[in-house]
């Protein structure tokens, strides 16, 4: 009997959805008939138009439900002295999360949006009850020597991560924030972002954890390394997850497809996010459209992710943090844009309206 | 019998308090002992130590009565058609805040902070009741001809200025954003600026209410001709204020020195704010310790207002709104910054310990 492969299932990704140009269109209409000297709200206008094409809707609904929902994993290269952290670090770092003592936690009170912890590849147990459907495994292969994870991993996290969305969109999320804690994994990060854009190792190697000139050179052997077990396999994202990356970074790229075809917008930052950014794109072209880079990081890999998928970051915050701080951080100015664009009075209806040509 | 004049009320101002290093001190050690990585909360620790050196407290308390207080005006100068809008737009931008429908309004709502709205120099009735106390004078001089305002107006609109940022901190306000509202109010902020720092008047000439071409060349005709008025007092900022100023800009002026004096941060945002910035720092030096500067303007003469009070914009939005929309959206980002200082793990309680050198 000739044994019929399963089909993998993430083999076929649906082609991702387009933005709503006209809902753009409209949007840009609105916008030029409000009761405010031309151009004038800068940066505000340019995130309420992004929410109006993301929604379909003008004017857009300011999000109400934003969610951050932060994969935690182990990553075996974290044992190469890749990090100012030993690899028990993470489990303490969700642990702070879930007591909102961790930075993310702490931002999105302000900004009004819940935190979620997912425990996709710790390598101890934490005390996140009822989470063993979202493990892919305990920790990761090191990178420098061997495979992160097994094929039948990698399709496991990707499905892992589209679930995650599918539950989150379900349970009415309206914009959600990708996030990554673990010890180490900016290591796999950059040397992924490595493989795809084609970058030398130094030019990727940042100082993720706050690490000492010390660690930055065994930082940047270990990518050195896994990049030489990477290239090979540079066009094929579920590869490259497999020899070179992570369970986090396998669930974060089936998170971020998801999300695109679930029509959800998205605010990316972090150099893990954006690393599993740049395969969920390979994985699903377009799926870029449905992210708003939140911020400037000094992470150099951050950059190149950045203009590979050609988004252009809103602020210029520095954050380093992959805990989704920096994107809970832009997440009051989505807000005000969408209100701006609904709540604003319009010239018409309040007599404030131009006397003289307007710059265009 | 001969007549002693009667001292100005504003003549000599009590030195400006500084801000309290020590407590700044004591926040850069609380910021490393932190469960984060080293410098990983990029623009968002900067403004936790600010907040801290100016509250004079570690960790500091985050800003829960911010108050913007929009100074509204009319300008003589507007009948030079410098700018989109007709004079009589003043009023109903007036109105439109009053309606939650104006820029700051709406903005405020999602910063959580509260808006006052003064006339203190409309040159028409607004449904302001109560507020013949807080007038310098209906409209003001043309100032490519004539003075803005007369000396004892100048005094009176510093005095109202002071009273009024006394009335908010009295009030329990916690942060201040002063803000402005007034049909051609940029062309006399653009020209004191050019006093002030000795810019050619081409340098500082903006789109100011998003003006065309036609209408730029008549308001760098009129800050070409004023600033030829106020050449003579470019070291007097009272003469300035009197020659080329107006009611709105002598009543910002001394909010600035006063929220100085008591010791209470300011939101610095907008060019006509800026101008009165500029003059509140001559009046009383070292009172621009007490500001932040929220973002970068497309206005020209704001970012040489910046440079000469040393300050650096937070993030670059772009606003050139100058009703306070572009400081109350960098509000949310202070509170979260003072939240991190306070609320964030210290490595010691959690465990997130450096095993590693970091970096400084």
């Amino acid at each position: 009997v000739s044994e019929t492969p399963e089909p993998s299932p993430t083999a076929d990704f649906p082609p991702v959805p387009a933005p709503d140009l006209e809902a753009r269109n409209k949007a840009v209409e609105r916008l030029d008939g409000l009761a405010i000297p031309a151009g004038s709200l800068g940066v505000l206008a340019d995130l309420g138009l992004w929410l109006s094409s993301l929604q379909g809707l003008c004017p857009p609904r300011p999000p109400a439900r934003a969610r951050v929902v932060v994969i935690a994993a182990d990553h075996g290269i974290a044992a190469a002295g890749v990090s100012a952290y030993s690899a028990d670090v993470t489990a303490r770092q969700v642990a702070a999360t879930l007591e909102q003592s961790a930075p993310v936690a702490v931002t999105a009170t302000v900004a009004g949006a819940s935190v979620r912890v997912i425990d996709a590849g710790l390598d101890r147990d934490v005390a996140l009850p009822g989470q063993d459907r979202y493990r892919v495994r305990r920790g990761s292969g090191r990178i420098d020597r061997e495979d992160a994870l097994t094929a039948a991993e990698v399709d496991e996290g990707l499905r892992i991560g589209r679930a995650l969305a599918d539950e989150e969109v379900d349970s009415g999320a309206d914009l959600l924030v990708p996030a990554s804690l673990g010890v180490g994994a900016t290591t796999p990060a950059s040397t992924l972002v490595a493989a795809v854009t084609g970058a030398e190792p130094v030019a990727v190697v940042g100082r993720g954890s706050g690490i000492g000139d010390d660690a930055w050179m065994r930082k940047a052997t270990a990518i050195r390394d896994a990049l030489r077990r990477g290239k090979p396999h540079v066009r094929d994202p579920r590869a490259l997850l497999r020899a070179i990356g992570g369970a986090d970074l396998a669930v974060l790229t089936g998170f971020l497809v998801q999300a695109a075809l679930r029509k959800t917008p998205v605010l990316l930052d972090g150099l893990v996010v954006g690393a599993a950014g740049l395969l969920a794109d390979d994985l699903a072209p377009g799926a870029h459209h449905w992210w708003l880079a939140a911020q400037q990081s000094p992470e150099p890999a951050m950059t190149l992710v950045l203009q590979h998928l050609q988004l252009v970051p809103v602020l210029d915050l520095q954050i380093r943090h992959g805990d989704g701080t920096g994107a809970v951080s832009v997440l009051p100015l989505v807000q005000a844009a969408a209100r701006l664009l609904g709540e604003t009075a319009s010239a018409e209806s309040s007599g404030i309206t131009p006397v003289r040509a307007v710059t265009g």
